[in-house]
């Protein structure tokens, strides 16, 4: 039988013990578990960013993944741990939103709070809720008890605002949402909106102020170094460079106007 | 059975291929061991920040895990390799005190020098002994050698001055010993001689020069922005900024003075 | 039986999600791999850079391993995804030269193009075939399929010039190729060549414009602080600073000239 997988996403960076305490405290509970990084150097305490990777890669790994998202600005304050199971896989985090965007695809069955005592270690640290509840929770997750041994349902578990573009006749009005690695501007437009209002006239498209002129495939079909627009592999406009970084050229970042006009 | 668990801290980063050839060697030696990454952003050459870190997630991972650390400036130089049983985990590192806050905490059962040649590689470079000699005695012991069988018992290994700090009846001298990613400034303060302070009057702590107004017991019980003394998840006395980053706020970094006084 | 092994190298950083999705996918196919991050810090699109550090590490995984390696600044584009055989090793890779580096220590005895659409994901992304082309040939090739499963044999796959030092009697002209976390200046000149000029007299190694005082056998061998010439871990000549960080202190980067001659 295939061993189980607990997928990690955090914002401890790797200079810190902390990432790999998490994978000592998994492994101490269920030692057969295949361990994978999917992402530690979120943005300190930016839930919004990690909540938009996880919804990125969550559906690319086998049904049955455990996922622990540890991204916790409020880190011993009254926000709940919990675990939710949307189906095909469950999901442990600090009660902050840090999942919003897989709920968004996925709406969960279930979702307890963490609050089992038996489940976490004998002591939970007020600063460290990751080690001593969250880690331990999908160890057991994995070790595979049921999510209902974890704690008491909930239904209202914290939901943040994913920014939304707004859509009319004429124009959609987004922003950016992610600025990758290659400082491509990633956007809340999906293709069905945009397609929708370009199967009807000519579009213009403009990030902040700057328009742009290309909509293409890919980025190798814009000439290198050139501005474009294009659906990435999440299916949102972006805006990109061939070859380079579009958010050190156009002095952009999260949050940035990105608008889809008819013309 | 557990597969036998080898887990991996450097300052190689992840930018260059060290520390995946060292994972490679250890899976050419016991193909079945799990690997895990504590961390490889350990600051380059700097033993101290590579003990320290060490010592602090050790203890969550499974009795029998191998930990492999590698923080090395003197490679090459006549500095000895070793390997460490504390009785429920086993060490490879240069002897260059990189396992001295561990040893605080755990006195070693048996240090040995690494010179048998059989569980080394072939050649053994000057400039990279992880590969060649750390990474393979790590793979053995994983696979189930005895730790006698890599060298001769030694009892002089090196051992690093961690920084103490200093108490009498009206002060706690201590210093910052780790800054982590959040901007977290960690003292060397520990809890049991804060509270034997503290249970006789009210005490004042300074960072540097800073006045710290509140001691709390999470870092959210302070208001957003605002300083903040409290003791993290090693039980040690830390300078945080709810929401922010301490050291960047006081320009301190490790090494500041941080001082618990009786007022 | 070992379980395979898959291990990963990318310009995808540990920020985004890309890395992760990557493993989800291969796991997908053949959940009992084992994933090795070998690096995911190699610069944004830098082909070159993944080529070497790829070559500088594969010999030292066990034999069986199979390579992923996604540096692609022309993803989308027309050109190829590969995987090759070298007799102990498989890769899969953009066709972009990327594991040029390796192909010139280990002739592939086969490399074909990732045309059978069975062994991708039912849609290909343009704009991140890692995902959807590249992570699946990896999973199912350590699953055990042929090679020749996933694509028709090609001979015309792109090698990249992997610069290379010019010598005569009296000089051995060479240029930087890697800078590595520590500063330490690798270039592409290799033993054998020095040590055939250095036997017949005396030599002097410049870095830039810079005279290198001391050839070493490692670090250590240099005054704190140094600079020093000396053969790394690859056996290539290395310009480093015992302690310090040698490209900051020469301010030089890759493609400087280094160069040994005859006095």
């Amino acid at each position: 039988m295939a061993r189980p997988i607990v997928a990690f996403l955090s914002d401890f960076g790797l200079r810190d013990h902390y990432a790999g305490t998490l994978k000592g405290v998994v492994l101490g509970v269920c030692p057969d578990a295949t361990l994978v990084d999917i992402a530690h150097d979120i943005p300190a305490h930016d839930v919004m960013a990690g909540a938009l990777e996880l919804a990125a890669c969550y559906r690319y790994f086998p049904p049955g993944t455990v996922f622990l998202a540890v991204v916790d600005p409020g880190v011993g304050s009254s926000r709940r741990g919990i675990a939710a199971d949307t189906g095909d896989y469950r999901f442990v985090a600090p009660d902050n939103g840090v999942l919003s965007a897989v709920f968004q695809e996925s709406a969960p069955r279930k979702v307890v709070e963490l609050t089992e005592r038996k489940y976490a270690r004998p002591t939970v640290s007020r600063t460290f809720e990751g080690r001593d509840r969250f880690a331990p929770a999908a160890g057991w997750l994995a070790k595979g008890i049921a999510l209902t041994a974890l704690g008491k349902g909930i239904s209202d578990f914290v939901v943040i605002d994913l920014p939304r573009p707004l859509a009319d006749a004429g124009q959609i009005s987004g922003e950016v949402v992610r600025v990758d690695r290659f400082g491509n501007l990633i956007s809340n437009i999906d293709r069905r909106a945009f397609e929708h209002l370009a199967s009807s006239g000519d579009i213009a498209v403009h990030a902040g102020t700057h328009g742009i002129a290309r909509v293409v495939a890919t980025y190798a079909e814009a000439p290198a170094g050139e501005l474009c627009a294009l659906f990435g592999s999440t299916d949102h406009l972006e805006i990109a460079v061939n070859g380079g970084d579009a958010a050190a050229r156009l002095a952009l970042s999260r949050g940035a106007a990105l608008t889809v006009r008819r013309v």
